[in-house]
């Protein structure tokens, strides 16, 4: 039987990174897209409790099942997998995103919020950015790596619990390397920006810059995609430490 | 100077939960409480990009300083620090959430949302839940952990990256234990119950029930929550895998 992946995305039904997502897998398999109705940025793992959702099966693209739902990225690989495939998918993958999750992003990113989704089912998963926010960013030179990264991932799967966070320089003709790091240490810097409305009542909108605590370090991802390399981050969905005895402090009566 | 508590919820400003919460702390320093104006139950980490934000003072309650914003978790948090505090808070405390956040619970849950997000700012972060969803719930035995729990961590505080996700029984008088452990693996049986709206079109809804997968051990949540204790879960922020080396397979040629 035909391998069956699954994809989605945060950027919507309609986002250009899906679709050209969609044509590369097509050739490894059947391919099933179910994506959020409106975008998703920023929306991390957030499901849907309080409201029901909505299905609506679209027309099909170069062969492709197109859904689209809406929801929050958790919530497609969600009614995907329950109620819409008709088989297990032997892999996740979400993305294209437009703009990068790398670093501390990838907590936020909804596009990591369905791969990790993914994993929470036992299925291999990954999600892939470009660092380009423009809605006609050119993927190009994406679709070989999407291509190498699905395929080995279908053949070696992937550790119980663990997914891959990849991300692409915008602006590069041709990756040279893609490179397994781990996430950069930093952090956003914050503001939210003050507006009036037409009455005279403030309102707000968040802006800011991610300051980069470790920008010389080589086996970070942020160092790759300021080196025109692919960055691969393996990341695990349970936050648990693994040593909870160091806060027995807390349990002193 | 007094501690500056800042105090958050996924349940909503007029939750049960947050009140108790706020009450409990104020004999521990100034309170301030940013909570969201609708309910944000399995929001995660989501935050508001797509469309600003409006925050609302209201009228004190106990002494602390009350605000609305129509956003998430993650958005109060950020927009108190960034915005609304007069000085950079002790501590993050997030509750007393309407249900458990035990196990994979941690990762969708909006209480932990806010805790994480404290936790991103590097300000020692505390998730609160009963594992109670009645909007009437009994906080009363919760009050003297909560009390406990937030002034041993102002005393000590937490190392870099890493907030405690605390459950509590429901329908114990007192609790004669609080012990730290691990996350229970296990995963949610999801299911979409399909209803018809009045025009015969189809929507969904999200049900299902929790799969313990090691209702056996003794060093989890899950099990302490059966047994009568509370559960202290030291959570981490960053999901990056520490060995990546060992996907290097994804990097052959």
């Amino acid at each position: 039987m035909e391998k069956l992946i699954l994809v989605s995305n945060d950027d919507s039904i309609e986002a250009k990174g899906v679709h050209e997502l969609v044509r590369t897998l097509r050739t490894l398999g059947d391919v099933v897209c179910v994506c959020p109705v409106q975008p998703q940025s920023g929306m991390s793992m957030a499901l849907t409790v309080n409201r029901p959702l909505t299905v609506k099966r679209l027309p099909d693209y170069h062969g492709a099942q197109m859904y689209r739902v809406d929801g929050t990225p958790v919530d497609c690989i969600k009614i995907a997998v329950d109620n819409l495939l008709p088989r297990r998918p032997d892999i996740v993958v979400t993305g294209i995103n437009h703009g990068s999750n790398a670093a501390i992003n990838v907590v936020y990113s909804g596009t990591m919020g369905g791969a990790f989704e993914g994993c929470a089912y036992g299925i291999p998963s990954v999600g892939f950015s470009l660092t380009s926010h423009s809605e006609d960013a050119d993927f190009k030179a994406c679709l070989p790596v999407v291509e190498k990264i699905v395929k080995e991932v279908m053949e070696h799967g992937l550790p119980a619990g663990i997914c891959l966070n990849v991300n692409m320089p915008a602006h590069v003709d041709e990756y040279k390397e893609i490179r397994v790091v781990r996430g950069c240490r930093g952090r956003w810097n914050d503001r939210y920006d003050e507006y009036r409305d037409p009455a005279g009542r403030p309102f707000y909108w968040l802006a800011g810059n991610f300051i980069n605590e470790e920008p010389d370090k080589e086996n970070t991802d942020e160092w790759c995609l300021a080196h025109g390399i692919v960055s691969v981050v393996p990341v695990k969905l349970d936050p648990t430490y693994e040593r909870p005895e160091e806060f027995s402090w807390l349990c002193e009566k």
